[in-house]
């Protein structure tokens, strides 16, 4: 029995877990527009296949699928990935999917936020977004989880906590005006903290150069410990995500988490400089509803675009000059886990990356 | 993990068993055509919300909404019920969803009919009936079900079972040429018991008078408890269900069950006769796509077509005259169980009733 509560997370006494705690599952998306994926979505629906066969491996996965495509990602997935149909108007479960919330006695509810395509009619990415803003409420009727319906505009991609008090994000994304523009910086802060069970904002500036989601910081900087980050970082000074990592770095040399604790930071390299070939943008359609993707796009590549499953850390694969180092990076920075690399290219030229089609339900359990 | 297995349920050592042995729970579907359901059917979602109800105050109810409806579905349904997005061609969940077997080791799967909505070109009762014949399959992956797919077109609400090796049938729409032209007699006797792992089957003549199903024994005949049935009856010689009726009570004083036991008969009155009225004929939709709804069209009502939910009866109101006589058939049929009515006749004018919305998922228990 799932409800609709009209209460908060905090007030109730839940918490939104790091994603590297235990999990019970994962929630991915399955592409089809074929004005956003090139080739009919194929080579896309290929590499979501991969990531939710590496996930797989590790723990329970649904994949969401509109009923047009029921049957071909049904026979595109192994038999061990659920799939159940869902609307969607693109496949990035990350943002439209809820972020699950579990309490100390072992329950679990899910945050459903206003979805707008990452900024509306002001910049937003397509038109219309009403299947995906339904889609969180829907994951929840069949994940059986009360539901926290939440009164502003937020994706999960913007935002990673630690599990113990602390949330990142940017503020080019959460305090854009194309998101709740009647709300502040305090505002929004209070939100987090009521929704989430945070007790602390880090803010970072910029997200990764390009980024059309307005700087979501899944793409920039993400939790690998409590008191540790990973962070994409570029050594090129001319480079314009040089400026954006820099800057990233010495703010979070200068905050301590909500336990006191400095940060140490996993520097990951950037991969490319990553640009959208003529093929690739040729091979998108043309519709009025979505962003047009043009050769010689710079896209936001970013090796922090990763996912943690049980026992795994899944990575995307987007340069054969850099797989290696990030490769190495993260091993060390989950020493527990096995590094799995998925090819991503073509989820990247989407727009985004492995972390942006999945969504982690917790393990609820006993602290 | 599910997944679809090419050997047959009786290989494998399934059964379905009877409604009347203990749920998990009850799968249903949300009307919304309006060339089938009037004004918009409103009227309809009312009825249905109210089977839902009585069901879900005995055991969990799942209901399968498309996703224009997800919303309105949510709103007026109690939140006790679940609601999962799976698109449709119409409502009726005995036909088009899936039928549930389980084995010794208290396993459960699901057998996938091929639907056809109840004759295809010949004689069906809409086009496309696409979304329908993948109901099943998504019921299944939600249910985390392993999936036989039976290689004919067979409909829930064209069987019952005694859960001890006897099948009720008709020959009218089990011979029906709309369905299977290609299998004879021996050939279904055959396929129903590998697929049901029944041993035998009590073939009956026709099915209730003008039933547009082509008779399915669901709204004439059905298992109230091994050895027993319940036959829609009538007393008016004049009426052309009489005829029909009685050639089932012959029939069934006849035969032997699977276990050599002779039949006890329930006999509930018939409703009505039931006419569609000139204002129910006009809040039907006119489309190419689905049969006509006349006023002055003689309806199949029938008591029989009731739900066997856990520990109670939910059974369609259709007659003040008649009502209280059927409440105390089934009350003496269903000696450990409460009876209640829920007004039905905005069911019927859809063409079916309260078994035709409902399917069962039986709880696997060890014997």
């Amino acid at each position: 029995m799932a409800q609709t509560l009209d209460s908060t997370p905090q007030a109730d006494g839940f918490r939104m877990p790091a994603e590297f705690e235990p999990h019970a599952g994962t929630w991915m998306a399955w592409p089809e527009r074929t004005d956003n994926w090139r080739l009919g979505a194929g080579p896309a629906q290929q590499a979501f296949a991969a990531v939710a066969s590496a996930i797989a491996a590790a723990e329970p996965v649904t994949v969401a699928a509109s009923t047009r495509q029921f049957e071909n990602a049904r026979s595109r997935l192994p038999a061990a990935v659920r799939v159940v149909e869902i609307s969607t108007n693109d496949a990035w479960m990350r943002d439209t999917g809820p972020t699950f919330v579990i309490d100390r006695k072992g329950r679990r509810r899910g945050v459903d936020w206003i979805f707008n395509a990452w900024g509306g009619l002001d910049g937003g990415l397509y038109f219309p977004w009403d299947q995906d803003d339904l889609v969180a409420h829907k994951v929840l009727e069949i994940e059986g989880a009360d539901r926290y319906r939440a009164p502003f505009v937020l994706e999960g991609g913007a935002i990673h906590v630690d599990g113990q008090g602390t949330l990142l994000t940017t503020e080019e994304c959460l305090l854009n005006p194309n998101r709740n523009p009647q709300l502040g910086r305090a505002d929004i802060e209070s939100l987090l903290q009521r929704y989430l069970g945070i007790e602390q904002v880090v803010w970072l500036g910029r997200g990764v150069y390009n980024d059309e989601t307005d700087g979501h910081v899944d793409n920039l900087c993400c939790f690998t410990a409590p008191g540790e980050v990973a962070l994409s970082w570029c050594n090129d000074r001319d480079d314009p995500q040089y400026e954006i990592s820099r800057d990233a770095y010495e703010r979070l040399m200068a905050e301590r988490d909500a336990r006191g604790r400095p940060f140490k930071v996993h520097k990951l390299p950037q991969p490319g400089p990553l640009v959208m070939t003529v093929a690739e943008a040729e091979g998108v359609d043309t519709g009025e509803g979505a962003k047009p993707r043009l050769a010689g796009d710079r896209m936001a590549g970013s090796y922090v675009n990763f996912y943690v499953a049980n026992g795994r850390v899944v990575m995307p694969l987007l340069d054969s000059r850099r797989d290696r180092r990030a490769r190495q990076v993260l091993a060390e920075a989950f020493p527990g886990r096995e590094v799995v690399g998925v090819p991503a290219r073509e989820i990247l030229l989407g727009g985004g990356n492995i972390h942006c089609i999945t969504q982690q339900v917790p393990a609820p359990r006993r602290r």
